[in-house]
């Protein structure tokens, strides 16, 4: 695929995730995309159904918008850096900016690997609002 | 500049931080190129002085070797996917692999905006070692 298509498939991802549904997601990942947050290396997401499940929730909780600041693509990549402005949806955490660069390796116009790279002391609240809601949901009757 | 030329430049950088002289990296960079270590957003080192005095000393503690994964260029910018070998010369701490993205923004042929995204976590030996080298400047008599 030429560098526009690719670049076009990728923009519509980290510019659309938290609302794309799962036939969205299967027709812009391969079936064997590997998803990975590189702090967390060992928490991989394989498939587009995976992707969906980790991803899509968080626009329950959250309002997010997106600001791409540099993105350049050829035949087989695109990297792409942008800001993700998180927003709680009922105030329980503060605000933040998550700064990252994600490096997406494409074939046939598909996404076959993502990575993200940031720094998890930016997303501190995201961390510190999931324990919250993790235990709210241990506790719950 | 060209997508190839400003590629060219960047993969200079990249392969070689640690052995370019003063002389190189004020033909790489330009006067008021920022850089910055996304992790560590207040140490900014801004002009090719400040990036040479910061990074070329790494080499006398260190081995280092490079593989860059993905790459993509054009007019404007260039983004590079890397993974960066440390060995410690003295084996004073475990080796280690650091993956990281650096995104740069060109003008005129040179950097005029370095910014590395990493996590803290897998650098933790590189911390370490320069924790335990202030501590022994410290004690020095």
């Amino acid at each position: 695929m030429s560098s526009s298509a690719n670049m076009q498939v990728v923009r519509r991802v980290c510019e659309h995730w938290p609302w794309l549904s799962l036939e969205e997601f299967t027709e812009l990942l391969s079936p064997d995309c590997v998803y990975k947050d590189m702090p967390f290396p060992d928490r991989v997401c394989t498939g587009p159904a995976a992707a969906h499940g980790k991803l899509s929730p968080l626009q329950d909780d959250w309002d997010i918008n997106f600001e791409i600041s540099s993105a350049a693509a050829n035949a087989e990549s695109v990297l792409i850096e942008r800001v993700e402005n998180f927003v709680s949806k009922t105030g329980a955490v503060e605000p933040f900016s998550l700064r990252c660069v994600g490096v997406f390796e494409l074939a046939d116009g598909k996404i076959k690997a993502w990575r993200d790279y940031w720094d998890k002391a930016e997303a501190e609240p995201l961390m510190r609002f999931m324990a919250m809601k993790t235990q709210r949901r241990a506790a719950a009757p």
